[in-house]
């Protein structure tokens, strides 16, 4: 297992980490820019915030700077209640790959969606074997696109409490069966994005990891579960401030040959309320110490 | 499946559903004095209701309505920090099974515990697998004390979003790997509580409940999985509100020759804010036409 204990070349951060401080929308650029500053080897932005940005800007700003993306945030949202709907879904996942491509990202990640509406406060209905055939389908469509572009696919799971409205893969043994549906020849070409928040609590966790093996391992999302945890969705803890053991789990990525990034991904509202640098410097240190 | 179109006789009533109404704890002779008058036949009390109420007098009220007890809630909680946590953890289940008994309950429902701490908000380690181990070896212990009186045991697996605080039995499939190894023999002394709630995003849920089959399949749970929910406890829909196809589960559940009651358990701030009557006759008319 790598030694992370004495400096932090294996550090990602995910944008949002630091990109609403106080209330203010950072702009990528910055964010970039202070990554760079504190020695940070690789970011993983969204998509919103590269349009904002512009895409060739971002992509020099990311070159100038010598950055690298562990991966881009993010495709999927497969579902939709007509044929309509899921063609606007596949046109937009096939404009992420390109985005991907030109940011040169080692990944595009995938929220796969789930009940249509459900986001918005409405699901257009409660059939979640429809939602993840959508699902299935639409994953095996844009990964021949991506295929040829040479860009991996990783699906991330995510926690049960968003399969309603955010993702309906849920754990990662179910992530690797699409996998194995889809890419049977383990390709590398799709994968998953491991996100311990998501995944903590899995009694499979290891055995599923162990599945999955090296090829299949694109990515590796950290951060904590706090108890209490006060919103579903912007309470996320920095690691060592929670329960999950990511050493344990690093231990067992690694087993499996996983070499990449570990990528600080903290959605919270408490975090938020600091300076991006001041948060920038709590990553550093737990990334050190607690992952 | 069975027509709940035309009367509640399958509905039960999970106290905790009128128990906070407008901040006000209600006592619990008074609420199954409400179910009673509402034609419903059957409730699952808690053991800190019971107790205050006292145990007789509760038992004398059941059986003066005529009333059922569709479960007891609850036993489990297996977790500690030391071997003196572990035997008063296993000496207060025993009393739960007591009480079971003498309230002639169905079952007794199991939330088995997790991290020791954590639900008081600081854990005193994060090694899950030793809470998990804590949890079988508990549940072992007890089922022979269990079985002696004649009371089934009914584990509750609970969404992961409590796997750290209140149960790291967190899916169908890890309840029935308990069940099986602790009784093989399927004799009906260990089983399953299925709350929607809980189990509605699993991916293998249907496949669980079919391996569960009857003799495991010991309580049925339903309210809904609001979009949004707002807090992780206390945001409960009632039936017809949210996002989960109970009919279809209930199917699944009948088809394995379930044939008891469906408790309706809401923890809701909304509905703790309306009065008790006006919370039972929504549940009465969702029972007919959203379970």
């Amino acid at each position: 297992m790598r030694d992370f204990s004495s400096d932090h070349r294996w550090l990602s951060i995910n944008t949002a980490t630091i990109r609403k401080q106080r209330g203010v929308e950072q702009p990528l650029l910055d964010i970039l820019e202070s990554c760079a500053r504190e020695g940070i080897r690789a970011v993983s932005p969204w998509r919103d915030q590269v349009a904002a940005a512009g895409l060739a800007a971002t992509a020099r700003t990311v070159r100038a700077h010598g950055l690298e993306l562990s991966g881009y945030c993010r495709g999927g949202m497969f579902t939709a209640t007509d044929g309509g709907g899921l063609e606007a879904a596949h046109e937009d996942n096939r404009r992420a790959v390109d985005e991907a491509c030109e940011l040169a990202s080692r990944c595009l990640v995938l929220v796969v969606g789930s009940l249509p509406g459900a986001l918005q406060g409405k699901a257009a209905h409660k059939n979640l074997s429809l939602a993840r055939q959508q699902v299935f389908d639409g994953i095996g469509k844009l990964l021949d696109y991506a295929r040829a572009q040479g860009m991996p696919l990783a699906i991330e799971p995510l926690h049960p409490m968003y399969a309603a409205d955010r993702a309906c893969v849920n754990t990662l043994e179910q992530a690797l069966d699409i996998c194995d549906a889809l890419d049977p020849e383990r390709s590398g070409a799709l994968g998953v994005a491991v996100d311990m928040y998501h995944v903590w609590w899995d009694p499979k966790l290891k055995a599923q990891i162990e599945r999955a093996g090296k090829t299949r391992l694109l990515a590796f999302h950290v951060c904590d579960w706090l108890t209490p945890t006060n919103d579903l969705l912007n309470d996320r803890g920095m690691m060592g401030d929670g329960v999950i053991d990511i050493p344990q789990a690093r231990g067992w990525m690694e087993s499996q040959g996983f070499d990449g990034f570990c990528e600080v991904e903290i959605f919270s509202n408490t975090w938020w309320q600091r300076s991006g640098d001041e948060t920038l410097q709590a990553c550093i240190e737990r990334h050190r110490t607690c992952v």
